[in-house]
């Protein structure tokens, strides 16, 4: 850490601040500069004292030096990882697409969806059995029902299934329906539901806060990994910004840095970024381009009916064609798309 | 809800866009422009409708005409409401101060601060037990004991107690030592807490999210009122901005805003919002010029050893210092702040 | 457009907001609702009266129908079109990519890029002889001297010149040195400056404003197509976010956004957005995946020295490894990039 | 500056950097962490060999320890200045307000609304003679006849004025009519007009651009103050953010952000950062409480008739009503709102 005091910091002012960190066990240094001193704090996790020492008189600001993240951090683990899946591996050159509804409306909704993705190349089942939704007064999804049908879709075509969990209390039944556990957004900061989520035994899909930097959805990424889950896969999904020709703001950036950072898995969801299906081929392949090691894609047998983000779901054709590119995309760039497992396998 | 065709809209799908309209049982109405026709969508709640028409072919957008939320909005019910917290007043006229250590660290520091800020003038007490924090290496809190040591605190100086709860299995914990639930930031929209802060027959303190706009904020409060809790307090505490000298940018704006949509009371927490002890009176007295409701300050016995937020905490000098200046300006804008009640009532 | 009048608006309101409409020369039409009341203004160009309206008792919001723009916009304008620099074809399935130093530094640094970045298959050579800098004692670039440094480069390799102009009386000159005008970010609502450049008989490559919605940039473009000038590029090169992790967020959804509103081209500059030369690849893959018209790149002979945005230059060994991986990507796209002219032609 | 090293630097990085920044006449001294080295850079101005070195191989980035502005700061120029307007003070203590229509649209419009503010305690006219639109098809201001009209309005009511400059080559002609040069928010890094303004001869009020930070809104006075002209008031007028119920969020806190960091005066305006004038009285207090030296208001004769801007005027029984509020404020406050000068003087 670096402690930048004062350019009319006083003696005595830097003596208190050098005493100070001296008396908490750390080594201070004095580091002369043109116009004011710094001072170089050695040791151990120096940054627990950051805040006793932003507020001592004379002390300008104090710059932690090490990463706060240590387990899902690159530095220290400079291979990329894999996340299997139900038998599907995610990350270090393999390519994964989970697709489906955004809510689960019925079984033959679900099943159909599951067909179909599957037969144009998806090789995981999306669908929500409980949704958050900014309104008490809309659709949040089909409860334990909807976990009956994620399994039937299962059975019935091998795909592995992604669903999303929103409370500590729910965790044990979508993690005996589900093969992947996904955080959502608005829940990227909810520290309860991480713990739980990484006591579960499943992988998990860990979307980004509206309005989380990428350090801090890395940070809530090591809560789960700290709880002895090491499968995480993360999710851009958009950001909040003052742009409203978008739901949001893909930042698509965040994958390159995402890649130099940590050594988890990345993936883009450019539907619920957009929240346009015109827009969602477009950003699907540059996600591929951009080096996303799969995508999360809603699909829906009828849109203009669905209950839920209809406007950004892409019928059974588009989606198919969208494969087709994203094919052509990877072979291109020399990825490889993992299939679908032929059955069930956990 | 308004339909927007495009200006290349042919005749079918204008009639396609018709005749679904009239299908879902709603009325459509046609209002030609210069460039391109508008379709009135008349009947109840046609929201529910608008993600199916935006998806149809011909259709640029569908603007709401209606507030989503009814319960919180002043439309509905006018007159400004009152939330009394253990007998404390807020809204409407009452001002209220809630003010003490961002973490419980002990029985002595907590007794000592709220002696302090009840001499000073403070109506309520603060202070977490359970604490959210971006890293799973930080001080998380006392818990269990903490709570403890907030009951002892009530009972020696009968200050009401507000604090944070994080997850729906700790709420019947906190709410047995708790005259007010604070519901953070971060959770702003967990909405399994907002339900289960709305049964627990507590007064609710709901800070409005990182990333939320005041739309967002109002419905969260919506989702505890709907639960059978009309006892919210909206508390205004940064949003996430550019902006680096600040912790986060306080949107002080939002204070006229929210009285004008909402009945609720709003008050603001410049001490997260600012993230530096500096900043915190001069925005404190902002607030009360706002016209806010109240405000909620962090006050440590010994900010530099403070486990949490030291940098942004007063010290009992300088609350007390604050406290004269904003009864100086109370006074002047003809306002009243609350004292605290000479004994702990609930 | 359409009036949204209050829940508890009075008939007098209603009556005036009707009378008001009408006296101004546009025909009111009342629309009710389930629980309000909307009024819809036929006639031309009613957003002219929408600040009166909207200031009205009883009226809450004034919502226009139309979109801002004309010229620049595809409803009235359905092909896309193509921009011709220097005889370099830009838009509408030709993509051209602009690589080049930040700043002009010398003849020879600017010659030894522009035969590099040429013989890697750039078809344009971008460089700055005058620098927008944030502070006073940043290198601000040559001047007129950088301008005959471009004109040398361009008689010596045949590639047109693309530079920035930042001040309506420099135009003529710049405009006297390059083939193609570059408007900044930091100028992109400087309408003196797109007037000015309206009429300098160059094509423009306008940026877009690091805080402009993409409909104020579009604004932006109508400046210069309204003073005569139809030969507009667009380029998107990062948004401001709260996110630090790069210099700007690259807003990639803007390329199929703008492409569904205008007929304009757009380019993307990966190097400013993203601030850092390991990003700028990925990013530049998933432009050109994204479905722009082109790129814009910084090469640097020897980015370690440069005096101007050296961390974010590729080196010549870098941008000629990129531009492999981009004939890659537009082949099994199907796009085909323009190669530079053999001879300058203007 | 602060060179911060990757934990998985060579030797041969390390010995790398260290030649580099000697050679370029700085002195290293290596700093070594728990897990990474750092290294002080010392010597004048070392922030610009800051590109090249973050460039090295093994460096993970450099952080620059000195303010990059020096003019406008307080650590060098610690008492507070006064900037004089046409014997109008601003700064120290002295609070004043600037109030008038957006746009000058007629001599009696401009005359009466001069009389009025004066009437109720204003010091300075406001008026834009040229106005920036985002839209070329907006009104645009009269030009020089408002000119014309502000010189004619000083005359009757000896009124210094303040108006805007747009560019350049207006400079001349508006310091010829104006007391005071208005820089607006979209110019706010057109550094051409900020050293134009800076040789002017005339104080400046600088509006913060609306995505600059603290930083870069005090580096563009730097602008104008290393230009020969030391009399800049800086202007919060809100920045741009994912909130829509305002026009602009209003960064209260950036006075008093501004006030540590600078000894330059900054005034406040509520009217176009809320956009509502329903939010301008509220928010106008809470700058004075914040400890602004003053206000920007907009006023109109008949705000629904205004060309520009009329949904934020306030009528002049509302700007008179306020002026009181404002009065009761700063006395409670104990500053001194100016009066207006009873002649002009310049």
């Amino acid at each position: 850490m670096l402690i930048m005091m004062s350019a009319q910091a006083t003696e005595e002012e830097v003596a208190n601040v050098m005493a100070h960190v001296r008396d908490r066990g750390y080594q201070p240094i004095e580091l002369p500069g043109a116009d004011r001193l710094a001072i170089g704090v050695l040791g151990t996790n120096p940054v627990t004292i950051r805040d006793a020492v932003v507020a001592l008189p004379g002390v300008v600001a104090a710059i932690p030096v090490s990463k706060p993240y240590k387990l899902v951090g690159r530095e220290w683990h400079p291979h990329a990882s894999v996340v299997r899946v139900g038998g599907v591996p995610i990350g270090d050159g393999a390519f994964a697409v989970a697709a489906g509804p955004c809510a689960v409306e019925s079984e033959q909704q679900l099943v159909d969806t599951a067909r179909q993705v599957k037969a144009a190349g998806a090789s995981l089942l999306r669908g929500g059995a409980y949704k958050p939704r900014s309104s008490p007064y809309s659709f949040r999804g089909l409860g334990a029902p909807g976990l009956e049908h994620l399994r039937r879709a299962r059975e019935l075509t091998g795909l592995p299934i992604v669903t999303e969990v929103l409370t500590p209390g729910d965790v044990e039944a979508v993690a005996g329906a589900a093969d992947m556990l996904q955080v959502g957004t608005r829940n990227a900061q909810n520290f309860s539901l991480l713990e739980a989520v990484g006591e579960a035994g499943r992988p998990v899909l860990l979307k980004r806060g509206l309005s989380n930097t990428i350090e801090e959805w890395l940070l809530s990424a090591e809560y789960v990994v700290a709880h002895g889950n090491p499968d995480v896969v993360l999710c851009e999904r958009g950001i909040r910004t003052f742009e409203t020709a978008t739901r949001n703001t893909l930042d698509l950036s965040a994958v390159p840095v995402v890649r130099a950072l940590s050594h988890l898995p990345v993936i883009v969801d450019p539907s619920h970024a957009t929240g346009h299906r015109h827009l969602v081929p477009s950003m699907a392949l540059a996600a591929v381009a951009a080096g996303a090691d799969g995508l999360l894609i809603e699909v829906h047998p009828s849109p203009d009916e669905a209950l839920s983000d209809g406007p950004q779901s892409l019928t059974f054709e588009q989606f198919s064609d969208l494969m087709e590119d994203v094919r052509r995309l990877t072979r291109a760039l020399q990825h490889e798309i993992v299939a679908g497992p032929s059955q069930a396998s956990r």
